[in-house]
């Protein structure tokens, strides 16, 4: 094990029926708050009124700003902080899922900044001093954002989608109500769950030291049970259980317990995936799975000690102890649940890989992986299937 | 899963010569603290040296007060509070082992309140209302203690040993750098492994909720390696990899994590252990490899469920899928390591055992654990073996 800090203040309030201790929750902090949200799917089904109920009856005055994209966009991001310097809001409340809550840190941070907030995304080595606090309440589980320090905007203009990392944009309390998640759809269900996958394998494979059993073993077992129950959410949205513990795995899948202690890791499946969604705005997950399916086969011809991962891997979440069995029951899982594995099923054509592993390219050295240049990528995008 | 509030703010700076780091950790947040130590083993591995120097360096002026005894008292406590209200200390920098770490909490909450600390403790309904912040350089791995709200104080004159848990007692950031852990002796090697284990064991078999997958992959992900590790620790007391692995092992074990969502739970075995310890002075662990030798057995004759426990435990950490074949692969772990696994092993006879019974049944109700009355612990207590 290699030395590590883990901070993680988020205060966590779990559990079916929490989403009214928003209010509470939000008013000792702010009296004025601006209440972000995304496309309205939260009017439909009762978010919109138990959240806004709670918050006004704890004296919380709130300021909406609604029209949050998947794949948030730095334009509306830049709205955002215009209207929350206006109107003095003294804290961001991002009701909805990944998307929102990023882009609600990302508002956070801008709006007490004296830079553009592009400026701590794009690599020119800006560096967040301040942010408002930001309160999540959780509609769709998979990015992990609700408690942790990370923040992916994308920049429609130059195609860049960029994540970063601040102790400023940590949440200062999410709610996590399980039954926000009955009416996530199918396939967002499944992308969601491909997120939460990738985020553990991309330090479970990249770690720089390899006996780690503790950080091993909690990205195994809980990899395990995310392949066991998302078939059962997509099946049976309403079924609490499963939506209770799958809204956990996903938190707990990108809270930094993960990587720490694992050494120097990185996160070639989340590069590759970004420049998907950047050109394509192909949903995060579908974009992951994608880039599993090719990034795997390299990975595992690279090294004896990838192969012995891959089946260590294998043995504890499918029972399967060879590297392609390993593979394959992962894109097997991924086509159960209907998350794509090849360029194919999101319409690219050879046009298009080339496009987005020259995006990769582009981008490859702001994530300090400078290997993971065009010609490489190319090849990679290639085995995907 | 359960509703449950998940909120751990300590901050955990790990590593190999992360000591020195102990004084721009305490300097921002105070001038003047508390130095707290035990019987002066710190003093003969240079982490005393390590940490007062660091400690000047930052500017930090040290109240120091020495002599904290494994299972920490009151009567010592009491002195503490009185030194520390005297001297105006504004932190307590705990260094040493989880007694330490405990009284130096309760003496953070003693230093601020207007009653007796012992009300904390004692069940009379006392609050606590705020506390110095807490500071560890954590020398022994074991209770947790250095990333929860948890504090056992032994009033010595009424042979009771009891815990409590609060949030101001969370430490604002603990060190743990397990090159500190090398010259811990082998018997308290063992005994904090068997704490370790314990603790997940507590909410793994006493939850209500049957369907918690990543809670109980996540305790036995731990507890399995920390079996593997110890008999390591043991004859190569300097393995860095072996003393870091159970360094975060421990402190992931009790930090709340584990328990939450399994809905309600509780701690039969520590309940037992702490009588043990109460009358005679029994090292925490090894009361606790005693009390789970016999509860255990007990535990597995009261249901089918409990019989499915113990399989599904015994199959995931040593391979085995019998209960009694699980029961006894863990007392013979408990062996193997030297720890006790019956009362014989620390002395006690016959008059000691009902003396214990007595203890436990007379604490039982303070722990909301009221069946746990003098004749039933009796019974449980002859099956320590």
């Amino acid at each position: 094990m290699q030395e590590f800090i883990y901070h993680n203040p988020t205060k966590i309030i779990f559990g079916a029926g929490t989403i009214d201790k928003i209010g509470v929750t939000v008013a000792p902090v702010a009296k004025k708050a601006m209440y972000l949200y995304g496309k309205g799917s939260i009017k439909k089904n009762s978010i919109y009124d138990k959240t806004t109920a709670s918050l006004q009856a704890a004296g919380v005055q709130l300021v909406e700003y609604d029209g949050v994209k998947a794949n948030p966009v730095l334009s509306h991001t830049h709205k955002g902080i215009e209207i929350a310097r206006k109107e003095g809001v003294e804290a961001i409340v991002a009701v909805g899922g990944g998307s929102v809550i990023d882009e609600g840190k990302a508002i956070a941070a801008g709006a007490v900044a004296d830079c553009d907030v592009w400026k701590f995304y794009d690599g020119s080595g800006a560096e967040i001093k301040s942010a408002l606090p930001v309160f999540s309440v959780l509609t769709m589980s998979a990015t992990g954002t609700e408690m942790n320090g990370c923040s992916v905007i994308t920049n429609e203009e130059t195609k860049q989608k960029i994540g970063i990392t601040s102790s400023f944009l940590q949440p200062v309390a999410s709610i996590l109500d399980p039954t926000a998640l009955f009416s996530v759809p199918s396939d967002q269900t499944a992308y969601g769950a491909v997120d939460a996958v990738t985020h553990l394998l991309e330090s479970y494979f990249t770690k720089s030291d390899s006996y780690t059993p503790i950080q091993d073993r909690y990205a195994e077992g809980i990899i395990k049970t995310i392949t066991e129950i998302t078939p059962l959410m997509q099946t049976k949205p309403n079924d609490l259980t499963a939506r209770s513990t799958f809204m956990w795995a996903a938190t707990l899948a990108w809270n930094g317990l993960a990587p720490s202690g694992v050494g120097a890791w990185n996160v070639p499946n989340h590069l590759i995936g970004h420049s998907m969604s950047a050109i394509y705005d192909t949903p995060h997950g579908a974009s992951l799975s994608i880039a599993l399916s090719g990034w795997l086969p390299w990975y595992a011809e690279q090294s004896e000690r990838n192969v012995n991962q891959l089946i260590q891997f294998g043995k504890a979440v499918f029972g399967v102890s060879d590297v392609d069995g390993t593979i394959e029951r992962l894109r097997e899982w991924f086509r159960l649940i209907k998350s794509p594995t090849k360029l194919d099923d999101i319409n690219v054509d050879e046009t298009g890989l080339i496009k987005i592993a020259e995006n990769i390219g582009k981008n490859a050295p702001l994530w300090n992986m400078p290997e993971y240049n065009a010609k490489f990528c190319e090849s990679i995008l290639r085995r995907c299937k």
